[in-house]
């Protein structure tokens, strides 16, 4: 999870410090190699989730291996429950640090870490997932979806830059604001664009037809983190997403598919928002609701015979 | 509203300090009178919420005036919106100490006030919804209905225990708790009694029967409060009142009637809650959300024939 700034009452993202590639040729230093780097993430973040649900769809969990943080983040950053036994870090902190002694930023996942240059690669999520669907392509499993496909590009492009600003950001600009007008601009764009989805998914299984895409594995994120948190704790709430029958049943479809349900973490999600925003959440407490039932049939199947 | 105090994490309500009572012949020095007395309320406050609805339910508008003070409370409590014209008051905080020089507490709505002996009657609120029924009888409005009757007062007085225990007031213990523990209990003993209102709403219009009674008055408030205020602000999230199909459509059927629906302000609720509580709600941003429908029909008045 990235940090962030306010300006005028108003959240905005911090750049990413880390931007380089991991390549297919090498030509940029870092090539692909199995088992050569390591992926930090946090179950709770969702600009992480998006690389976790990537890596497992395309077969990648042996060739690139993962470590995940405890979900409670304090001032000194994300940690680890033990020792990450591969880098030897207690802090995430010290993976930054040690590949930018001068970096002032916060520490965000996800990351990416080469384990024989001994720094960071990469900490900037939206190039991490089609990295791994353009570049990793020689360690795919066999049959591993085209998450990415070129005559698609454009039109997942477009529509990621609307699901990024007004849905998976537009969540923290709401919770995050400190004007009410910077909180009611962020609520506005978000309710719009659900209704846009919302008559998109009626005729599509998902959100460019009948396979799953970057697109998906970009909006899910949000999704699976509305009900129990951005809501009530961002105040997201001029209806739930169960309100919404075809988001609520696509949300149900995916997570069906193990890369998406077996990386949700509702448990982490809810214990890191609600006990790392003091400034949000001042007490602490983690709420005990809401039911939701994620396993209940999506009926989603037949819309497009996939 | 009264004040807390906080016990290893639990929220306990402070007890009231003026417990005087107006009575019909007139034994307590305080006798019953068009016009004598005055009560403070805010619109946001559950406990004045009630005396306001049994105000208009027996027709005591013109005997008994009221004022009401602004949603958003500071440091210094209540405050009128322009001066009071009776007592010259601008905040409630005056007419406490001019009662009391040595009051140390919050200063609380409901309260009446006294225009002859200027000074506060009583702030007591469990007892001036009933003191108005029992005591102002030669006042009330012709065919005013008796909403607490002789032979239902036992059943009356247990159900407003259990109510009061754990759903007027469960609702602040759940919110203002400080310690996960003294949350949850205050969680789980909220949605029980909404398990059990649930089931005695199938077979009964309203909760004693055919009849609005002092039961339906007092838990009346904190439904009206519930999804765009308590659900989020106060963490009880298992499931919204909407989701109750007995108890929603019962307290829409309330909502039809001017007593109840007419003194439901929801803008004043929302931003007394999320402008007041500085501790639960740091920015003071007030939600957009969420969406109800309060005049959808209630389909309750076949249950009885009532």
């Amino acid at each position: 999870m990235t940090a962030q700034e306010v300006e005028r009452g108003r959240f905005v993202r911090q750049p990413n410090r880390f931007t380089e590639r991991i390549t297919a040729d090498g030509s940029s230093g870092y090539p692909v190699e199995p088992g050569r780097y390591r992926l930090f993430v946090s179950y709770a973040c969702p600009w992480a989730h998006r690389s976790l649900i990537v890596r497992r769809l395309l077969g990648l969990e042996d060739a690139l291996p993962v470590a995940v943080v405890d979900p409670i983040r304090d001032e000194r950053g994300w940690r680890f429950p033990d020792r990450d036994p591969v880098t030897g870090a207690v802090f995430l902190s010290e993976l930054y640090l040690a590949s930018d002694p001068s970096f002032e930023g916060r520490y965000t996942v996800p990351c990416i870490w080469d384990t024989v240059t001994e720094r960071l690669v990469t900490n900037d999520f939206p190039n991490i997932t089609t990295m791994l669907e353009t570049e990793f392509t020689a360690l795919h499993r066999p049959g591993a979806p085209d998450l990415y496909p070129e005559p698609l590009r454009p039109e997942i492009d477009e529509l990621n830059d609307l699901v990024y600003d007004t849905v998976n950001n537009g969540v923290y600009k709401a919770g995050f604001a400190k004007a009410q007008d910077a909180y009611e601009d962020a609520f506005d764009a978000l309710f719009a664009t659900f209704d846009r989805l919302e008559e998109r998914l009626a005729g599509s299984r998902y959100l460019l037809g009948d396979r799953i895409t970057e697109a998906d594995v970009r909006l899910y994120p949000t999704l699976a983190r509305f009900d129990a948190v951005y809501y009530s704790h961002f105040k997201c709430n001029l209806r739930r997403l169960v309100d919404y029958p075809n988001l609520w049943g696509y949300a149900r479809d995916l997570y069906s598919v193990p890369a998406f349900g077996e990386t949700t973490n509702l448990d982490h999600i809810k214990r890191h928002y609600y006990g790392t925003h003091g400034d949000i959440n001042p007490s602490g407490i983690v709420p005990k609701g809401p039911l939701i039932d994620w396993t209940a049939p999506h009926g989603r199947g037949s819309r497009t015979g996939g």
